[in-house]
């Protein structure tokens, strides 16, 4: 019984192989799909649990478990913190994904959760994006232009037509540096604008908010005049305490939660009464002709990261791992012949005699 | 940054080189250094959690995740399918172990968690055995033959002078093959007595119960005469409503929980009111002057299983790795060496033009 080890060079000889763009349609579209299909009865999503910590440095380590009864479950395991780059020369988030067989409880493999994190979360944006944004949407508005928002950019670009991209960061290094760091998604150049907070929320017609705004300082912008129909994919927030968006502008618009639990107490929904809280993404998903008219609105998704997010994106790379030969068979459980004695397996083919401390 | 897989033959050649009691003796040695020096403020255990279900296959998979503040966090992810045997020929318990740097949440070393488990489960026996069993102690008896008893005899026959081993299993196949599981150890054959219960019960000095009694359907046996410091390693029970020892015995019993928060939820200790509950081992260990009087007395150390004894193994074999060069290096997440770029790695080394989705 092996266990399918993806490096990262097999992670980045798939994203060669298939290509970048190919790689976020392909996982947009599984994202869709599996939203539109799921067995929610089947499914369950433990509230993501973790150890928090500021010592020897701020952190968390974090466990995000699914299982889709009858078939796989996955854990990611992530790591936040925020040192890692000054510190270490390493990024912010590192973690793992893990797929498990529900009906031996086998390790079937196990990934980078690093690069898969950027693009699932890009993906669920590109997701709502589809289904939520003006028809007509050309202008894209970032605040923060850190670790995530090359792969929020991406996904919306692959589901609206982006014509101009403005962007802000509280950091004017981390401004300055982004035009270059989204070089990779093949976008028009002369697109990128630099802008201030409130020209962006003026004019832009999808918004991708990431930043990294410490637990309580939020909201990272004023409210103030939109167009009518923006849509913004609030991807920030993701602690208690922790929120990006101005409570009064939460209120005029529709908010989608990713996962409704998670979300009123780690998303933007923390600000909200339950009144105030829209259907979550799956119902709007499912019931795409009663949401059309969300397109002319004021919408608002609150993504704060879900479980099924990295099951999907998991499941995508062993397929292509699969497809193209990648990855390293490892058999790691030790497996005795004899299910009575878990020592059996040391000795496997070894007779009594040769037993290295009888002798 | 690499993560150490350990596969199943890296631990089988392991425990070959350094031969299985030494391993057993290292791990007992590991567990009581630990629990004597443990940091217990910087040390935080929060309780298992995981999935259950019946359908395909009755069965869980759970995480046991632990922290040292400051060290590593430790992760096993452990399967309980008891139809594995039957329908796939594989054990009832598949695991797997991960260690995790705490200041950067990298992923250290992953490996086997099935026969880990079997040896640290052993080693808590041999450990409360050491310091609670009578210094006479000589016969040994066995409740529940199955894959944890041929460990648990192991543990108890590195700390005490074994002489005479009974046993007994509700199962007949169970009792008559337990022999030949156990010659692995070396003991001498002609001590081993198949028994009924109640010569069992009342003629041991330490008896170890691990059975797979159902939910509900305990004890495993009845309440009778035992010689007056009789110590019992209940390591059976580790689920809500499972327990193994007649409760009239453990009132008359001091019972002394590996972790008390869950023992009183999946242990003997459920049974109990919190009088009737002894000290923690941790704090028998601390204390061992003052629980000396132990050895005399009626001992039921209710093991049921603390992430704390997979932390110590792991990072035994983990150790033992590094010494003989065993094991795979992989570098799984994927480092951009742009830390506000998690595309950045896919692309390491490319010039632009050679984007593939770009040509």
């Amino acid at each position: 019984m092996n266990t399918l080890i993806l490096s990262s060079s097999d992670t980045r000889e798939i994203v060669r192989r298939v290509g970048l763009d190919a790689v976020m349609d392909r996982m947009i579209d599984a994202l869709y799909t599996t939203l539109s299909t799921l067995v929610t009865e089947k499914t369950v999503v433990p509230l993501r649990s973790g150890f928090h910590y500021h010592d020897p440095m701020p952190g968390l380590i974090e466990w995000m478990p699914i299982m889709e009864n009858g078939s796989r479950a996955t854990i990611k395991v992530v790591g936040y913190h925020p040192e890692n780059p000054d510190a270490y020369g390493i990024p912010t988030i590192l973690g793992t994904v893990s797929s498990y067989d529900v009906k031996t409880g086998h390790l079937i493999g196990l990934a980078d959760g690093t690069f898969l994190t950027a693009l699932r979360t890009g993906a669920a944006s590109g997701v709502a994006t589809r289904i939520m944004a003006s028809k007509n949407a050309r202008i894209v508005g970032l605040i923060g232009c850190g670790a995530q928002a090359v792969a929020q950019l991406h996904a919306v670009s692959r589901v609206m037509d982006v014509r101009e991209v403005l962007y802000y960061d509280i950091d004017a290094d981390t401004v300055q540096s982004f035009p270059s760091r989204s070089n990779i998604l093949g976008l028009d150049r002369t697109s990128f604008n630099a802008t201030g907070l409130n020209d962006l929320i003026q004019n832009s017609d999808v918004i991708c908010s990431a930043t990294s705004v410490d637990v309580g300082a939020g909201p990272v912008f004023d409210d103030t005049e939109t167009k009518p129909w923006l849509h913004i994919n609030a991807a920030g927030s993701d602690f208690e305490g922790k929120y990006e968006i101005p409570k009064t502008l939460l209120k005029r618009s529709v908010v989608i939660p990713d996962v409704l639990q998670q979300a009123v107490s780690q998303g933007e929904c923390q600000q909200l009464d339950g009144e105030h809280i829209g259907p979550e993404l799956i119902d709007v998903i499912r019931n795409a002709e009663e949401h059309e008219g969300l397109r002319e609105r004021l919408t608002v998704f609150d993504s704060t990261g879900w479980a099924l997010e990295d099951h999907v994106a998991l499941d995508l790379f062993m397929e292509y791992a699969g497809e193209f030969g990648l990855g390293s068979h490892i058999e790691i459980e030790s497996v005795s012949h004899d299910a009575k004695n878990p020592y059996e397996f040391v000795f496997n083919g070894v007779a009594d005699q040769n037993r290295p401390d009888a002798a």
